[in-house]
């Protein structure tokens, strides 16, 4: 009886291996794909030397270029072009003041003369000087109602099939997965539940200040013009520290901005899995590294090559680029 | 065939059912016990108005006299004393040189008298100046080694049976149970994990500025003397905004220092549950609150009543205080 219990309690246990289909079917039966499937099956299994306990198994994301696409520019200056253009009405002096003037004529040649200042005003103008909720809410209408400028799709419809299926892989094997962007955190956090199956929580990135207050009697989170911590290169394990509080034992970038976190998860670290996304597809995607103003990939790709990390070869590596193609849209 | 699989399959979801005892043993029949149950019983029941999805269960405490004591000083404090009587080999100017002197001295007066001048430089000479991996091994030396004054107990021995049962009856019902602490988010990582089954990455607390360098080729994050972020008072929402980016359904803590985060957890959001956990047994712990030095209760209390918000009377709500009670030793 008690060994009949026992099957009975364990045959749950068994079914999701029955059931399980091939994982990553979106990658080409390549290196890149073994790597990741051999890395998987050395942490997860007790027998293994490399076997690492379920509290321990953390994976880090970069976001942009990584997990959904960065060209022709970072989806999130388009969010502050759309806000721009949104408000436009309650701010009459947004029409003779650059780089305001620059986003409502559409010009993007003035908007990129106005510089490192132009965008700092263009994001802080977008992104603070509003409570958290309204903030929220700004990005929510933002992904609802926009387009990708020659793709034509919602921005969160370019995200990458083959790192969605590379996310449930990993949250399959026990795996913690977390965003690690140089891009603003809370504007992520609108869609990576969503998107990604990432929940606010397990989200890393460039923050404002904020700060608390009663306001009628009902508690708000202001957003204050001020950055307070570019999660970006050097950045990027101080807020993996931050946040986390343990190293990872996966790490996937696609930039020099993520190089730090790269080294930080797998220098001195055997068995530990780096991967660089190699944007080569000009096809289906684009194709950019080091000459690139948005995602420049240079010294990364250099150290990658030298200390064994895997490189995803997007044009050889991935049968698919986005959800849409496997929908048949 | 169907019908049996899908009852073997059922078995197992029944069986935590059939097994729980009683939740919440350490807490005596009373209205804050049964505040906390019929609370839980709403969140999780899907009949019911206030049902909340798993994602959205989320709980967060206070540290420092709400899940462990903190009398006569905050532990942390000891934590920095030892630090410096452990180093005072190699830093002969300390024994000229306040704090250092108090406390190589044992004089707690002079070190009262040195100011927060002087505990800020305490803090920074035991707290920055080395790696995370040097300052984890540190605070895991102290507690390993060190004692509390008057209760000669180890200081993860003085947390509260009652909390540790109340993060369990949380976490069994599909919570997320969070620290949100004025104390350093590193310190208390150390014993989080084991002594309250809370993970790093789920402890929210005051933070300092970090380096990421590389140092003979190997990652290091570098801890510096500047304070980043105080988790106090208006603080803690924004640090909660921060970590979990997602407003708690219920809160706990213990003094003014906590007020903020009940306020914003609890005002205008029906069906959540705020706690207060007030020291009123001077027998087996202490019993202070509006003029203590240490987690002065004022304010927040008298908030509370304004807003009926659960307030725990320990000496009336807890049959035990501290685990060890439990096991007889």
């Amino acid at each position: 009886m008690v060994q009949r219990i026992a099957a009975l309690i364990a045959l749950p246990l068994l079914l999701p291996g029955l059931a399980a289909a091939e994982p990553l079917p979106s990658w080409n039966d390549t290196a890149s794909r073994a790597r990741i499937i051999d890395f998987v099956a050395a942490v997860t299994d007790p027998d293994n030397a490399g076997f690492v306990p379920v509290a321990e198994r953390i994976a880090v994301f970069d976001n942009d270029g990584t997990l959904w696409a960065e060209q022709p520019a970072y989806f999130q200056l388009y969010y502050a072009m759309d806000f721009v253009r949104r408000h436009a009405a309650d701010h009459p002096e947004w029409r003779d003041e650059q780089p305001f003037k620059a986003v409502l004529d559409g010009d993007m040649q003035a908007l990129v003369a106005s510089g490192e200042e132009g965008i700092v005003k263009l994001v802080m103008a977008s992104h603070a000087g509003m409570t958290d909720d309204e903030f929220d809410a700004s990005v929510a209408a933002f992904l609802a109602t926009s387009r990708h400028p020659t793709k034509k799709r919602r921005y969160d419809e370019l995200v990458y099939q083959p790192m969605l299926e590379l996310l449930d892989f990993l949250r399959a094997n026990g795996f913690q997965t977390w965003i690690v962007s140089g891009g603003g955190i809370d504007f992520i956090r609108v869609f990576s539940e969503q998107a990604y199956g990432i929940p606010p929580g397990q989200v890393i990135g460039s923050q404002i200040e904020m700060a608390y207050e009663l306001r009628d009697g009902q508690p708000v989170i202001v957003r204050r013009p001020a950055i307070s911590f570019i999660d970006d290169k050097a950045g990027k394990p101080v807020g993996i520290r931050r946040h986390i509080g343990r190293v990872p034992i996966a790490a996937f970038g696609n930039s020099d901005g993520d190089l730090q976190m790269l080294q930080y998860t797998c220098i001195g670290r055997p068995g530990t899995l780096c991967g660089i996304v190699h944007h080569t597809d000009a096809k289906r995607e684009w194709a950019y590294d080091k000459d690139s103003h948005i995602g420049g990939l240079d010294a990364a790709l250099t150290e990658a090559r030298e200390r064994n990390w895997a490189v995803i070869d997007m044009a050889k590596d991935w049968k698919v680029v986005y959800p849409l193609e496997t929908s048949g849209e």
